[in-house]
């Protein structure tokens, strides 16, 4: 029962999986568990999944290759948890996807800003004080190929956590996220963690975690402030 | 001032510096900041550091390859956070050790439990155990390197967040710690993020980020708490 | 003539075969050992064979990616030798049987537990029960791609000997197999020894080796209670 | 409790410990198990360690790079499984000397054939036919580096299961005993097994394994042998 | 005039090149030159070559990867040179048939043994007495992919010159011709020498740079027999 | 004459040879030269040149790893060239100063500003207006080790061209300054060019040919002016 | 605004990108900089952009990897710089003509010369005089694949700048464009500078901002000139 | 018996051997085989072996990395063979050394022309014209590290077959031989075949083998020739 153990919901591989695999693997998910996240779903494997599942509630992003299956009685129970996501450009936009879908998942409130890239790096400095300074968010994952300098520059100017989440974007020697990987590894802002490249799942799992943990005491202190102002009210009552 | 701003010390690469340079480099910061971080630190540096800033109390562990220098006026400000740390073997010492001085020079509480890798196995769930369910550590990080399994391992029996710190340790193919970093990228445990190879400073600070978030958000409860119980207080004083 | 020396059947390696090729090669050793084992088939190659080799008996698997030609005068020799095999996911499977093919050619008997890692963790030790405790298998085959910690969990649980069947399962760095791999390599669990990345036949061959060199000495054993348990009846008749 | 596991004794890796905490770490397996292996031992950490164990049996091999401590009282087992281990040249004894230590200490006997590599291949028909076809050696181990060519002409030779121990030797690319491991997982034929370049411990593990196996049955049908002959006997006095 | 001062002709790489281009670099070589060869063609390059240069004779070998259009006044001048070719396996019959195209357009005479890789091992050492000892072929190619290790055994077995040629087969890490490569330039039997994974033109240009070296010395050495046997004859007439 | 083609001196690498091959390199290149640039000198080859040498004027940089000896009558003939350098921290001085020396050899003026990477980012700013906007350089380098970034970040803030001088500057994967490498190879801003890791002498003779160019089409102008000059004044003397 | 700020347009990544996303960007980019450079186009995506673009005047070469869309408004401004580019060999023209439409861009003349590799080397010394000492060229662009030698000869015989760009032409080791990559790092001649494999934009961008450096330092002479002439004219009219 | 099959001496790579196990190795060969070849000696190895052999004649070359102990008895058999050998730069030499050793031991004529590469290359044609076209070298040995590219110019200007020797010198990204092996393997002049990186012994054996192949023929005709001569003398006398 991982969902038990560590809080994230049972994920299905479709890469490499055969339509048949794929299909007999969501159903014994969704009967034991009633939700299943099945991730790098080809086009082909979308449709069966759709025809096959056409009565279970659907959730996917703009690039599909990303879906969640959940039965109405498996409502995601919200925590509370905040996480904010960055993108550098257009190309790092299906990694994000799946990085909002499982933190989503998770229980997490998300919130996206696209594009603050080097083409877009003026509006780096408004994202980060809506997500963090204002919307107050748990943590940030950042999205990038080619050399991967955003996460490092996210990490240098703020103070909540980064997750660096590398993404397979680039051309020639280290351009299948290996460059945005390892200059990640190397960043000079210490403090930026990393998943592997392309690997959405885990930046979401990871930040839902983070948000979650900060949620949970935060919940606590809410109970306590309105067991305050109970008091406080009770008081003056008297 | 990135103290200020992404609540990291300064640090200072010893590693590559002439004993001239680093004496220089840590002169500067000390004036500036008033305490520095010193990592990958050779025994001749060492003693190079030790006698030229005698005055200055220092902090260590025992590798001596990190330490810190700090005026008696810059104390460290206790957060609250609470960063677990586990280490597989012996050999991951030194990396952990690093990642201790980190965290609790950002202000955190850190416990540690070393030696719980393969051979000390059966010690992993009384350490989980002690370090999770008793202490309520916010994060943990685990050491480990060779086969890089610990951290798979401990994220899949946890819901706190895990950092994998993976160390130069092994043989042949793959035994500069690239198996280890390379298996927590591969993680079948969803959530487990890492820093890279052998770096402890990384990985005690992101490990304080999120240490402190955390614990942020419980200073404000306690201080609700704190208004509740007076406002009850006082209350029931009327 | 392989098959005296070592034991091991004729294989031949589809890809990169021109249909022409492979028939040819097919045909070649058909007639010369009047058995093949033909691995890593494509669907067209696989048609192909069917259809030229229409009345020779065939044996395959769920994936169809390795087959075996056996005319019927070659029954295969039972040996008796065990060979126990477990995968980590569905995407294991293909290697395990083709691993599973191999060694039932080479006269063992094989019994096969899927999908025993991280997700279904809790299966491992019923599974171990049965293959190791009950079943007494003389040799595990473990098949897992992304981090490869199955195998050296199950090496590092029983004392029979253990093979680490790398996958070519993951994403990002090190997910053609070679995080698996090297972990294995890795392994802090002494005494795994590994085959190439989804190299079933090599597992498969090994392993049968193995058991069957077990199986030797028990037969020989066999051959002795038998003659005990005739001496001991003409003894008693007597 | 390894051992009791799996069959093999606590191994301490001496790289990249200091001397006191190597000799710690014996100090505390010795007395925990009463044994300790200890693998990659420097000529300083081997002087530390026979000074401070004076009076502890200490086994070792001539390179000296690995040793086992052993308290009188803990005396190996034999089991009877027989090790055969093959070198290509002498650069190439290190290694093997260490999978020797350590399949003695599991109780195995082992007999060692060394320089049948290319030099001396007119020596391997003749150490075969000792090893396999007289000695009926149970396992082979194949230490080589350079192109790592022995293991697979080994394997193609015989019928007993084969173990690769790639060394690190050799000279520009692929010379820190990569070329030789490649080659080995390469190898054309099917059946070959390896471990890590230069992991003598687990190659030595491995090879004791499978020969344990193997004496376990023939031990079951000694017994049988003896109740039979028991039994014959008890006959034939009648 | 590339023909003239190293005697190999043009060669036009067919692999990333329109059919366009393609077609214009063989017209202006044709025209220029009268000869040209194209590697690495496509099956659809292929037609479009035969399509447009009908008129030109064509040779190509069965794999039709490579190909040499001829005008009828270019023939190749015979040198007498001699190559022999083996190959380890069927996979490896394009890449040695590349090689031996080239060099027959060197004027050399090219003879072939095929299979006698591991499964046809038997066949290596009459195939050698044939090509060596009989034929007296002036230098060997030896085309293997997977261990690479046939290279290896003929130039251990062999005084003339061998080129290894390693071809893109196997499977898993190393599987790209990487493994033969590597295993190849840490042979253990010195002399060998090697070109790139698949690259049967330089194999050919090599191996007939060496064949056509000896039988220039050869002519000289018959013009003299000749102006001997002149002589003589002449002096037998006086 | 390699100097008179491509306007850069006679380099000697002192790395890898012995002092006699160092200074016979030395002697003979000062003598056709008179004027040699020794490269990667080791401290005892650099007293063993100062010994030898003792009459030659010598430049060298403070990390005394590259040095230029020049007889007095071979003075550098100043080219009007600018290059402004710019370094990340402390442990890119040596390949920085490589690079200067290599500059001012040919000709150019060099600026070179300090420690403007991330813990002193708030420098870079201020850095650029002096070296671009003030003095206007015509050519910048910029050194960085770790995860490369800086000179994607000047790059991407000025227009004049950028030279990236990666340097080995960092721990575990990609540590030696492949990552630093790779990320300026993947660099999100156009127009970065580099040159191997601490290759100070090809980033400095890089720079030194940019920045001569501009030079020579300056002085040109300058002679213009000149003339105009003249033009004009005779013109107002008439 | 990256074009005021470092002289470079906006580019689109097609690669990776869905039609849709492509004509998005590419539509936001047009109506905020009336300019947008497209580079690794598609043929599916070469339609799609003309249909939907079908007013918007297109520049690109022939083959098509690479287009630029400008409204009639934004014409480009000439700047005088002068860029030459050599190649190889054919499969080094897309790279080539990707550099040159970059450079055209950014207001600079180029002039082309193919073909001058191995092959063609004897066109190599007059294209070189043709470029440098006739054209002027401020920079060259070599692009080269293979063993990527052609940008270290050109290097070596002229003294304008020089930029390296590989190609990814070749096969077996190092194919993909690494060895030449590597051996344009490691060239013999200093001052060799590269972008990454196949990265023309990269290359065509560097060139412009050294060539338009160039031409700014003799557009200011030119106008001192016309000063100075008019200077002396209106001294002449007196 | 090698020499006998292959023409080649015993060798024994003293790097990785105990000076006893070296001093036993070539003592055994010496008492064998009347000579040994001794490659990678360090100096302490190299006075212990002077010492223990001191009343055997030693050759050995400026390096002292190479050495060969021959009795008086073992004296070389002159070929007649031709071996020609370039170096690119002082850096080459040790290889290059060990190649001519091994090439004399095995009965050639070797002639060295030193540092010919990029700066020497006017000394290139010259070297060449004396090599090839007056003593009619039967192979060339082009020895160079950075970029590779001598072997590539000398094949790309000679017919007699060149053996391409990288060496180990560099920096950065390939340069420990990897960047000169890959340009090597990747020549566009056909015909150049390469050993592994360092590899003085391979190279000098392979030439050797082609040079005596080359000279066999020779001998044969010269054999002839006398007869012709002896044929026309005793005819002229009659």
């Amino acid at each position: 029962m991982r969902r038990r153990r560590t809080g994230v919901p049972e994920i299905v591989l479709a890469e490499g999986k055969t339509i048949e695999q794929l299909l007999a693997a969501i159903d014994l998910l969704l009967e034991r568990e009633g939700r299943v996240l099945v991730s790098r779903v080809q086009p082909a494997q979308f449709e069966a999944i759709r025809t096959r599942f056409v009565s279970v509630p659907v959730r996917t992003a703009p690039s599909k290759r990303t879906l969640v299956l959940r039965r109405d009685e498996c409502a995601v129970q919200p925590t509370g948890g905040r996480v904010g996501i960055l993108t550098a450009g257009a190309a790092d936009r299906p990694a994000a996807e799946e990085a909002q879908l499982v933190a989503e998942e998770l229980g997490c409130l998300v919130r996206v800003v696209h594009d603050v890239g080097v083409a877009g790096l003026h509006r780096l400095v408004p994202a980060l004080r809506d997500l963090v300074s204002e919307w107050d968010a748990d943590v940030l994952i950042v999205a990038a190929g080619m050399d991967g300098v955003l996460p490092s520059v996210v990490a240098g100017l703020v103070s909540v956590p980064v997750i660096g989440l590398p993404t397979p974007v680039g051309y020639g020697i280290g351009g299948q996220g290996e460059a945005a990987l390892y200059s990640m590894l190397q960043s000079c802002a210490p403090g930026l963690v990393v998943v592997n490249i392309d690997n959405g799942v885990g930046a979401g799992a990871a930040a839902a975690k983070i948000a979650n943990r900060c949620a949970g005491q935060r919940r606590q202190r809410e109970s306590s402030d309105e067991a305050a102002s109970r008091a406080n009210r009770s008081a003056s009552f008297r």
